[in-house]
């Protein structure tokens, strides 16, 4: 499957998961939103894999759910009506990718935001269930309020990454203003 | 073709010319070396493609053709002695994927780098030659003499380029030292 370009952090997230995720991968889309990075997720994963898909928005689960059953894929993916700091108490085993898009829903309410305190939890929860050559990524938005905070909390927490287990990208659009979204990619050495 | 990891620039490059090379491609390796890039792209490109390997250096064209030779794919690569700048002149028509590798030849002479001024025109012309949807991946380094200005000099190039015709990324590794190898992307968007 070749992807149809690198046009945003989106995108570009979308190409670093087609290298990894293979059919029967158990991965997990931590900000599902309206659903397209769950959609991708399972498209990836087929009838043989498993995609957990968590939103604190009831809208956002059944905005995904209603996205998955409208392209088969229903059979796919686990609804968790949770934020995504509650991770680890919910997927037990190893998962080769955990996606994480964030800023508000679109079209949803703009007072609910991911923040930096619980992103960061998250974040160190997926870190820990990655399989070897599993991957994080990370789209983040700068552009509303406590979002510079966000990027900065992720960036931190990515830099301090060993090097010898994790292999960390943060990609920006050089010919794009400074809020655009960009992406950061952790991927788990292989063993 | 699902890549082994995206553990350095390098890599990196490959993973990004993996979503846009197809076969029959005519593509360019604008610094050979000693033809690690080339046989990534004539393996892409297939029998019915081309790609044209740029070196001023004999040793590295030679290396490069073997490498191909040994591969079974000599008749995919034209041999150009000359320096990357000169591309346009040697290369007519539109392309999918231009590639540079900056810094020195690995095992070479290091007194043989490339340099800001030419690496500049090279580029420009590489922008030009691309077809919509083609990519250009530049791997920098900066840790020989030279290669911060080097660097200075493609980042300057790329953000200047217009979004409405070019999306460009750069892409670092946060836990890596800021003198890490780093890949800048430039991606022209379709038609």
């Amino acid at each position: 499957m070749k992807g149809k370009g690198l046009f945003g952090a989106v995108p570009l997230a979308h190409a670093f998961l087609r290298e990894r995720v293979r059919e029967g991968d158990r991965v997990v889309d931590a900000t599902c939103g309206n659903g397209h990075d769950t959609a991708f997720l399972a498209e990836l994963v087929g009838d043989a894999g498993t995609v957990w898909a968590f939103d604190i928005q009831e809208g956002a689960l059944a905005a995904t759910e209603a996205r998955l059953a409208a392209a088969g894929y229903r059979g796919r993916a686990e609804f968790i009506p949770r934020g995504h700091e509650q991770l680890a108490a919910v997927v037990s085993g190893p998962v080769r990718a955990v996606v994480f898009n964030l800023g508000y829903l679109p079209g949803g309410e703009k007072e609910t935001v991911t923040a930096a305190a619980t992103t960061r939890a998250a974040l160190e929860q997926a870190a820990a269930l990655l399989l070897p050559g599993g991957i994080v990524t990370v789209a983040v938005y700068t552009g509303h309020p406590g979002g510079a905070e966000e990027g900065r909390v992720v960036e931190e927490w990515a830099a301090a990454l060993p090097p010898a287990r994790f292999n960390v990208w943060r990609c920006r659009q050089l010919n794009r203003p400074e809020t655009a979204p960009y992406l950061v990619a952790v991927e788990r050495v292989p063993a």
